[in-house]
């Protein structure tokens, strides 16, 4: 049993997949860029910050169920957004993929409906 | 940011609405009784006992989102499942629904697809 202290501390959100491909050498790794309505600030050569649009590389062992990555595209996922940034087989990966898989080789993302934005928290 | 550690102590699971009903005398609570495939030892007169199936009640400040409840029965969604039991207004909620609201009145349940069996861990 958790508190909801506990629960409220991981933040869920709902991510839309720019691009979706195989990591070279690797059996099971997908190189997912993922857009969570998040900005950055930049400073130009003149010292001048700007917030610019910003994109998270997230790397997800799901490789086996979609062979064409390419279906990924476009499509609005959930995922662990505040997990501390780890290497996976040389890549950075800022987030994980929150999804269901079971023994049988089923699996299944967790699409929301259209009316959410990329960037909503789940709660 | 929080480790993988303090992720995996949250229980998220898919759970298949059973019934779902407005309670009297609130303004957003609905009342689901829903199942995660779980069973409960119960024992007869004779002391024998038994596995039998168990279902949750599960309460949810989402009536204003479904104005008809019923169109959730046969509906799977995600729900927190080790949170403490709670009482809300003299009902025990044995969970809580996993979902997605934003500040423009937008809502979205998470529902895998079809190959996922009520109790499946999201992960």
């Amino acid at each position: 049993m958790i508190t909801y202290e506990d629960f409220k501390k991981v933040e869920i959100r709902a991510g839309k997949i720019v691009s979706a491909e195989k990591i070279p050498e690797t059996d099971k790794l997908l190189r997912l860029v993922v857009d969570f309505a998040e900005k950055k600030e930049l400073v130009n050569e003149a010292g001048e910050k700007s917030l610019v649009p910003s994109v998270r590389q997230i790397v997800s062992g799901i490789s086996a169920y979609f062979p064409d990555p390419a279906v990924l595209v476009g499509k609005i996922c959930m995922f662990v957004t505040n997990l501390e940034p780890r290497m996976i087989k040389g890549f950075e990966s800022n987030g994980m993929l929150f999804a269901l898989s079971d023994e049988n080789g089923n699996f299944s993302t967790l699409e929301p409906n259209s009316s959410i934005a990329p960037g909503t928290l789940a709660k």
